[in-house]
């Protein structure tokens, strides 16, 4: 295994500090990002005269044959201290010096700067994709039940009756927001570091822009320092992941109560539980558990890496290879968790049976008893004390509001016509709701088709 | 204290579980942005008839006198729930009845919501234009100093000569990263969310269009649920805080470092540190070691907001109280920090004396000569071998390789002529790069001229 | 406001530097510790004669007149930069010169870490008091509840029948492993840091054991670099307020869960709840809710001085200023929080009737039936599996395994007799529990037992 | 690939959730604890009659096999869902349906927290045993190096003279104290959750307290509610785990600055350190960066696993299972970092020269100077002011203050002697401390001497 550097080392270097340094076990994984900078590099040093016309056939070509060999076969089991090294070794056995040639004008440093960038503007790709199937099967489900009443919950107290479609529509919203987050990431991550050299550039007069054009880059980046330091794009991307999980586990944990028995506002089909090895009866919503438990992960490399950068002089320092796992394990537990979480939103058997037995509860149709108040000409917070009154009074004669009669609630205020029976079903309360972005049903119903209409226009444009 | 509730309630609540609950001691901050809100709120009621154009007057005279009876003597001591209650209590003082109509079609949740983001996009502006006056200062401390030249370090090893220009100009890379973040931040925010009310909407036909007008939001938010239950956007300015505060320590750090006699790369003026209670020689620099630590209070404040929210059912959750002192503290801290640091990158003197002698350092030329190598037509990897053996060469002779001799140098490699020479000295070096983006004075200058133009051009258009 | 140091300096402070690392405003918390340790280390200059009896006195008495002056009344406005400095500018203005001889052999480096640890160890007293009342109150619930079946859940699924009296006592074990969590930590820091001086000791023969004993320490500290340079108290401090939350964010969250009405397990008192501004019905366990929120900040403060903490050289650094507001919060918050979990606990009426009846909803009698064949030799796995058949036959008929009669088990074995009936039914299945640590009613009360035998020990050991 | 339940399910689970939530790929590495316990487990079986002796013989034989058979050839490859169903399934192999009889009064649930803490306390020991021979190595050092002065820095400026020595046992205080806290853990953990079943115990008259000897426990756990839900121990674990991390992140740190050429304090051999792809010269301290950028990682893991923790009602939810991964790496981490940096410690050449340069340097001697006016009778504040003169007439006559002469110090106090000359030299500074725990040779050498007492005794308990 033939090191990069050595020549002013006069002692091997202690195997002990090879396997705590090396990262090849993890950064493999770069292998397909390294040899497609390595390709746009090539042809850029033949551009400027440092390789012939046949050198880049040659090495594009081995480069080609590395990637294909490794693809499916992934080395887990060499001890080469990290990617680089790797294909380099493997390029040096297929065309002896020639290979040395190709790390002309080109430090570890910038290179692995851009593999990681080539790297997440493809994961970032594939989150979009899981997100926008997430928001497709999110508006599918509302489609479908445009009419399912349910009690919305506010501190887990039933708080007015809500379209189960508005609520679904709730989190099309906030992973709409996530994709916006995840795109403006990848736009201003869209600067290609190479030709940073170890940090101060090159003397080799080098044509970056070429290379930013071959791989798909808005422009070079605009300081050789600040290319091989920073590490801002993957925060950036952690930062996007966790406000994404935090979004997930806020569905996961609705499945995990709507699925609990004592709710029963899901049921899962048996092909997306999972059973108990003491008891048999158990069906359990492991999948939804899991993502709201990965959460935690997210987090945490987001915090591990924020740390790693903390404080960190200028300008590459080896503390900035613990991005690398960090990242990894973040983008794909995002992408799993997207997917498990899709698998569900498709999957259950929503019971609107259970849910509009408990919209009715506890009261809920408080709220447009005092709007009507008010529509009446009552002041609100006059209305509020009102109908806080007529709650009382309907706990006390152990029953729901929504059964005093219109006379008997004429007793708290001569405002209140028989018109009121209008809107004390649950349907009647949403079917009352006037303000845009309501749970009024037309209103969601226009939502759900806005909704399709952005995701044609996302599904186009990708 | 009157609360905004209670006709249902038979029995006090416990003072204890009011203290607890009370956030008016720290929400109080929000007291211009509610009233602000409540004003374009009132507006709208008028227009739609709710309110009458007499009573619109007397209740916008009314906010405006609160606003500035409180403006500079926060009513730290009073008791009230939140800050929302005590505005609407000193209305009604002020208005007796006709206060309770302004909550008319406005819930504590939508209104709460609606406060943060002002208070969220009044404060990016703020960071914005603190961003704006350090990187001013970045890049006039480069301009001043595009002939110094500086130890590029790479493990806190000198690595090549670079010039300090190019140094500072890296943290205005990072920085031109940190404003697009927080614009972003604000753009995707600018989703206006009153009339979400409690979690609902409202029957009441309000117009949340002329709301959004009057108050500069680009929309209005989509979904009634969504609107009171995301903390989206206090996250992603925590998150951008977080990354700012990143770059921020690195350039603290290297105060710290540059600062110590050991470097002596900059000398602090008397009236940017603080001595010591023992040590009377002391000169610490403290604003920079401050602005280092209080990154972990960055950091733990986005840490703490993610905790809230995960795993959060919809809608409101009492849990969100807890974005408020987690976004007041990381507003307050980073534009202190920002303001710390641009004190210091004004006021520090540069020691170009030190810089040069340590540039010289430790074969910094050695990659300089590699690639003079590979124009000679070695190839690269061949060309770092040899160097490595010229620097132990060096080494054994206790001399640096910028002191041998090209006789001396061709005993490692006939290709080195007497050219050489021009490329051993720090300023040689640094002017034979070519790369775009590189160490090059031709090219920092460039860079330094192209940011003063963004800057022109961020400060007109703001 | 005179500072401690300035002689070497020729040109006044920024302003703004003074403002920006000026910790008065948070660390006069710590004025009563400050004068706590003052009064030792007077008496042991006193005692190797650098003061006289009567200088000790004079000292004594005012630094007791000081803290009695501002023991109620805080003095936050005023511009000292810390709170050492601040006491001795008060002492000065009472005694002159001889205020000057108190700060002999003594830094404020060593001096804010003596004053940090009895901060701490004062407030590891009122958590250890605080923990202390919130056990005796889940011993006292406990007690009162030893009849009641609830359903124990996993997955949120209903899974076994428990007492609810155990799951109670689950919490005690939390909360006891949470004591012994902030006595270790305690224990360990007793090592008395002062006379470490900056950061070297001093060449005054001082008395630290003296010092050591009259501030009730185990013992002095052994190395003065480490002793003004590590911060492991605050950081084991808040990692064990961290897993406390933990906890108490669990039972939070069960309370919040068990006051809603689709689970019914629990009635807020009126005292207890909070109301909506807008919907008049509402009842709200905000207390619990803000309780597991405070959880992320509490968090956020360990990963903030984490954060602080990670790659300080030594010895002292400004950055260690930023483990006081995150120790102080963090202190406060779970002090608060607590109690008001204490509250909840002590004040929700608990409805057995709801309990029971979900503790036989969805087959949880399984894992007793399977238990039942394997005495009567069926292996367990196999057992399982024939009780995974029952459970899809009741599925079948809709009924509940509890329903099926002992011949329709027969019909998938012949193991189960009549006496199958005694373990169908909650109770009967808790009474059938044999392991030590079980849900068994005898196991329980005597659990309930040893708890008080516990609670009443460190009531008298403290 | 036999899973260990699925009667009640009528439908195949899909293979993505699988995927999903298998957790073999990962907790395999539990197999040795898994089978360890197993084996207890079926002592007691065979004990309390529910397995023949011969039967005990066959199950322990195979398990026995089991794990040899896997030992050194861990299972990647198969598509088990957990590391208990794959050694029940192999079980099954060999011994058919007997293997169903071990999972008798057993569940997932207590099994995973079983073998958790029998890993956990194995880790713990290798902790220790790490942090033992890192403050052997440390102490080694100390003993060698009793006589280097160095500067002590505060703020990263020159303050006092200090011993090499006194500065390294600045960090065995510190690993110390890490000893402790993994220690008292490891106590607070040896509770034995087996037998607490699924979630309420078993109504099988299990032998818990005979598991618990078997296991080395210090007693059973005492309810089974918490012995499945909590997990203190790994919290605990990963919180210790930090502190020790902020540790050798601050010896990394220095060991960082020193190699630094600007610093020149140390100097790496060959066999430490690595090289540069493109700079043929450099020598980097990779290994101490990367333990330092490592802390960011197990910061992240301990934020992690408390999020998962956070608000999880009782019982067992899946949530759980992301304990595993966080703390198999963190326990990696901190034991490949103890090893690094040992290594660092006990092969790195310490440059007294440029110690003792840097050590005179920035009037390092002037708090020894206000000492000695302190004892010849000035107030220590009166005598820092003078000094303070001093120090700013010295840099006004381009001279360091140790180079003044005692006439000229008489010029700013008629207390000066000449005997002040013995103060004056770095040498002299250190000799001259008297207090305890400070930087004097002799109490130096005494701290050494203990500290190998120490290590002797914990050797010989271990």
């Amino acid at each position: 295994m033939k090191k990069l550097w050595g020549g002013r080392f006069s002692e091997e270097v202690d195997g002990r500090v090879i396997e705590f340094t090396g990262s090849f076990c993890f950064d493999v994984r770069l292998l397909p990002y390294d040899i497609k900078g390595s390709i746009a590099h090539a042809r850029m040093l033949e551009k400027i005269g440092l390789l012939t016309a046949g050198e880049l056939d040659r090495i594009i070509g081995s480069l080609e044959d590395i990637k294909k060999e490794f693809a499916d076969n992934p080395p887990r089991d060499t001890r080469e201290e990290d990617v680089h090294t790797f294909v380099e070794n493997r390029l040096r056995e297929k065309l002896g010096d020639l290979a040395g040639k190709l790390h002309t004008a080109r430090s570890r440093n910038d290179q692995v700067a851009l593999d990681m960038k080539l790297y997440l503007l493809d994961m970032t790709g594939r989150v979009l994709s899981s997100l926008g199937k997430l928001k497709k099967t999110l508006t599918d489900r509302a489609g479908e039940n445009l009419d399912v009443v349910m009690p919305g919950f506010t501190h887990l107290q039933p708080a007015q009756p809500v379209l189960l479609a508005h609520h679904l529509m709730a989190y099309f919203e906030m992973f709409q927001r996530d994709s916006g987050r995840f795109a403006d990431a990848a736009n201003r991550a869209s600067e290609m570091p190479l030709g940073a050299g170890a940090l101060a550039g090159t003397s080799i007069p080098i044509d970056r822009e070429m290379v930013a054009r071959e791989l798909g880059f808005r422009s070079v980046s605009k300081n050789s320092l600040d290319s091989v330091s920073e590490r801002d794009f993957p925060l950036e991307f952690l930062a996007a992941a966790s406000i994404t999980m935090v979004h997930l586990s806020r569905l996961a944990e609705e499945m995990v109560l709507w699925a609990s028995p004592v709710f029963g506002f899901i049921e899962l089909p048996d092909r997306l539980a999972t059973g108990s090895s003491m008891m048999p009866q158990k069906k359990n919503p492991d999948a939804a558990e899991l993502t709201r438990g990965k959460t935690g992960r997210v987090f945490g490399h987001l915090m591990g890496l924020l740390t790693v950068m903390k404080g960190l002089p200028l300008a590459y320092q080896r503390d900035l290879q613990e991005d690398k796992e960090a990242v990894f394990d973040a983008a794909d537990t995002l992408i799993g968790c997207l997917g498990a979480i899709e698998l569900y939103v498709a999957g259950v058997r929503f019971r609107s049976d259970r849910m509009s037995e408990e919209a009715r509860r506890d009261h809920t149709a408080a709220t447009d008893l005092a709007e009507y108040l008010v529509f009446k000409g009552m002041p609100f917070r006059q209305a509020h004390e009102v109908i806080g009154k007529v709650v009382r009074d309907a706990i006390s004669k152990g029953r729901n509001i929504d059964e005093l009669t219109p006379r008997e609630l004429r007793s708290h205020s001569d405002l209140f016509d028989e018109d009121v029976a209008d809107i004390l079903s649950p349907a009647g309360s949403v079917a009352s709701k006037r303000s845009p972005g309501s749970t009024s049903p037309a209103m969601v119903a226009d939502a759900v088709k806005k909704a399709r209409e952005i995701l044609e226009a996302e599904e186009g444009g990708r």
